[in-house]
C-alpha cells in the first residue's frame, strides 16, 4: 500500500510520552498538566451524564456552549460573533485545524506555514493536495519576518497559518505584527487560520492579539481554540472554531463528516463552567508563576532559557552542554537523564536544529523542582 | 469562496432532529436512543474523571480498551487482532470511516459505494480526490448484486465500502455474500471498508458476518465499529477501527492529525464496562423486541414495513398514503403529523426515491406507541 503521508511517522507527542513512560522519566514533553481538572467541572459532567444527556449533540455543537463562547469573545475581544452561524464546536482543536484546512485548500493551493510549526498543519495541507510554503521565524527571537511572508505571497496563495501564543517558542504576536498582517491582507484575498489554543496563557500583562480583535482580519479568519488547554482537560478533546458565516458553512460541511459532533455532556459542562470567568481570568497568573519558577530553578544549570511570553512551554538552549542534534539529545535526556522534552526540529520541514529543547511547565511545582534538579546536574 | 463540497448541505440527521425539535414532533429520524445509558457505565466515567484521568490518551487509544476490543473480537469472531498494531480508538465511527478512506484513497482512485449509502462515505472519498462508483442495492430486498459489483471493478478500483447490518435498510450480509466477496477479492487487490457499527444489533438468531470472521477478507479490511450504538451513548463519540498492521499504520497517520485521540475517561469507562459481556450479548434481543413491537403497532396503518434483519431502523413503505417524494413527505410528517423520519433518497447520489421512510425504533416502548398511534391515523 502506497502511503499518502510517506514522510510521517508517529507524532512526536506520542513517541516521547511513551518513551518517558517506559523509562520512568519525568514527562515534560507532550503538553498536558500533571495536576487535575477543576472538581467543579468534573461534577458538571457527572451531572449531565446522570441527567441522561448522553446522546448526539447537534452537529455544530450544543447551543448553550456556543452562546458561552460568543459571550466570552465579546467580553475579551470586543467581537460580536453569531453562535448560530459562526461558531462550531469540534472534537478538539486538532479537528478544527484539520477541518479549516480541508474546507478551503484545493489541489495546488499554497499555504504559508511559519516554522517551527505544530506538526498537524502540514499533513492536513498535503492531504488536500495543497503545497506548504515555509517561512522560518527569526532565531533566536522567533518573530515573523513580514517581508519574507510578503515575498512568498503569489496568485496561488490561499491561506496563512498563524499561532499566537506560539508553540513551541512561547512568543506572541504584537500590535506591530497585526498591522503588518493587515497591510498584507489589504492587497490579497488571503485567508487566515489562527491557532489560538493558548489564548489565556499569556504573560507579563501582554494582551492576546486574537484575530477576533481586528475586524478586518476576523473577516477572513478561522480562529481555533481549545477547552483542554484552558481547563486542564486535554483528555476531553473539545475545541472550537470561529469564522464568518460563509467560512463556517464550509467548515461545517467538513466537520459533519469528520467527527459529526463532540461529546455532549462535556460540552454542557464547559458551558456551565464558563459562566464563571474566574477560571480563565486567573490562568495567565497561574502559569506565569510556573514559568518564573521553572526559569529560576533552571538558573544554576547549563541550559539557557529563551524568552517565554506565553503558552506553557519553555525552550532551553542546550548548546553549552552538547552539540548533539536535538532529537538525539531529547532521546538521551529521556532514557538516561530522566527528563523528557520535545526536540523542536520535528516542527521544521528540513529538520532544522537550534540546539534547544521544549519543556512543558504545566506541572506541579514539585514536578518542576524534581526535573530542574536533574537538569542542573548535567 | 469556492466550496470543496458544493453539493453538500447540512447533514440530514441534524436537519431532521432540528425540525423535529422545532415542531415538537416525536423524533424517529436521527438514530439514537431516547432511553438512558447504563448507570454503571456513567459511574465508571465519573470514577476515572475523579481519579484524575483527564489528560491525553495515547494517539492509538487507551491500552486497556484496545485489549478489551481484542478480547471481544476473539470471543465473537474467533479473530486474533493485535491491540498494539491493529486497533485504533477514534472520536466516533464517523472519524474512523473518514480516516480509513483518507488513508488509502488517492486522487483518481475509484471506490465502490452500494446505495443507499450512509451520508459521510461519499464526501470523504471526494475530499481525497477519489471517484465514487455507485452500485444500487436491489429493491425492495436491498441485497448486493455481486455481478454488478464485479462489472464495476477495474484497474483504478481501490476499495469497496460495505455496511452490515445496513443503515438505512436493516438488511444483513449472509454466508453467500461473503463467498461472493471472497471470490471477487481473490482476483484483485481491492481493499474493504466495513462499517459494522450495528454489529450487536442483528435479529432472529442470524450471525453477524464481520469481515473479521473471514481471514482472507480481514487481511484487506478496515473494520469500523462504535461504542455509541452498543452502549446507548451516541453523544460520547467513541468508536474504533481494526485493520492489519500495515493498514492500521496508514490509518493512524491520518487519525493522529484528524483528532489525535479520543476522550480518556470515556475510553477507560468502556474498557471497564466491556469486561462484562452481558450488555452486548443482550442487545440483539432487546432491540428485536422493539422491532417486533413497532411492526405490530404499525400493523393497522397504511404503512407497509419492509424486512428488518438488523440495526435499529425500520423502513416503512408509504406508497399507499401518497406518491409525494420522500423528502417532502418526511418534512410534512414532521411538521404536520408530528413524527420525524429520515427520507432514504438522501442516501442516493441521484436522489432515488422508493416511497419509503426510515424510522428509528431505539426508543422507549411508550414513545413507539405514541408514534405508531399518530402514524395509524394517516
Ligand atoms: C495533541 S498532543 C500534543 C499536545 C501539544 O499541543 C503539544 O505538546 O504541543
Ligand atoms: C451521526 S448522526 C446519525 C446517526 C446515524 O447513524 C443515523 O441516524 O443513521
Amino acid at each position: 500500500i502506497q502511503s499518502k503521508l510517506p514522510d510521517v511517522g508517529t507524532t512526536i507527542f506520542t513517541v516521547m510520552s511513551q518513551l518517558a513512560a517506559e523509562h520512568g522519566a519525568i514527562n515534560l514533553s507532550q503538553g498536558f498538566p500533571d495536576f487535575d481538572a477543576p472538581a467543579g467541572l468534573v461534577a458538571r459532567v457527572h451531572h449531565h451524564m446522570s441527567q441522561g444527556m448522553n446522546q448526539y449533540a447537534p452537529m455544530q455543537g450544543v447551543p448553550r456552549l456556543r452562546e458561552s463562547i460568543a459571550r466570552k469573545t465579546a467580553d475579551l475581544y470586543q467581537a460580536r460573533v453569531d453562535p448560530e452561524t459562526e461558531i462550531t464546536v469540534t472534537a478538539g482543536a486538532t479537528e478544527a485545524l484539520y477541518a479549516a484546512i480541508t474546507a478551503v485548500v484545493q489541489p495546488g493551493d499554497e499555504v504559508i506555514v511559519l516554522e517551527p510549526a505544530y506538526d498537524s498543519y502540514v499533513p492536513a495541507i498535503q492531504l488536500s493536495g495543497g503545497v506548504p510554503r515555509f517561512v522560518p521565524l527569526t532565531f533566536p527571537d522567533y518573530r515573523v519576518d513580514w517581508n519574507r511572508v510578503r515575498d512568498t505571497l503569489n496568485g496561488r496563495t490561499r491561506m496563512i497559518i498563524l499561532n499566537s501564543p506560539h508553540n513551541p517558542s512561547g512568543t506572541v504576536l504584537d500590535e506591530a505584527d497585526m498591522a503588518a498582517l493587515t497591510a498584507l491582507c489589504a492587497d490579497s484575498d488571503l485567508l487566515i487560520l489562527s491557532d489560538e489554543v493558548y489564548e489565556h496563557i499569556i504573560f507579563d500583562g501582554r494582551p492576546h492579539q486574537s484575530m477576533l480583535r481586528h475586524p478586518a482580519l476576523a473577516a477572513r479568519s478561522f480562529v481555533v481554540s481549545s477547552f483542554g488547554k484552558t481547563y486542564h482537560t486535554t483528555g476531553w478533546k473539545t475545541g472550537y472554531c470561529i469564522a464568518p458565516a460563509p467560512l463556517s458553512a464550509e467548515f461545517r460541511k467538513i466537520h459533519q463528516f469528520l467527527t459529526f459532533t463532540a461529546n455532549t455532556p462535556v460540552q454542557l459542562a464547559y458551558a456551565d463552567y464558563m459562566e464563571d470567568q474566574a477560571h480563565y481570568a486567573a490562568l495567565a497568573r497561574f502559569y506565569q508563576a510556573k514559568r518564573d519558577l521553572f526559569r529560576e530553578l533552571i538558573g544554576p544549570s547549563r541550559f539557557k532559557p529563551l524568552p517565554c511570553a506565553g503558552t506553557y512551554f519553555q525552550v532551553l538552549d542546550y548548546s553549552a552542554i552538547t552539540d548533539a542534534p536535538d532529537t538525539a539529545f531529547a532521546r538521551r535526556l529521556t532514557t538516561e537523564t530522566g527528563v523528557a522534552a520535545i526536540p523542536p526540529s520535528v516542527f521544521h520541514h528540513d529538520g532544522q536544529d537550534h540546539k534547544a529543547l521544549r519543556f512543558c511547565f504545566a506541572k506541579q511545582d514539585q514536578t518542576l523542582a524534581r526535573a530542574a534538579e536533574i537538569l542542573c546536574r548535567l
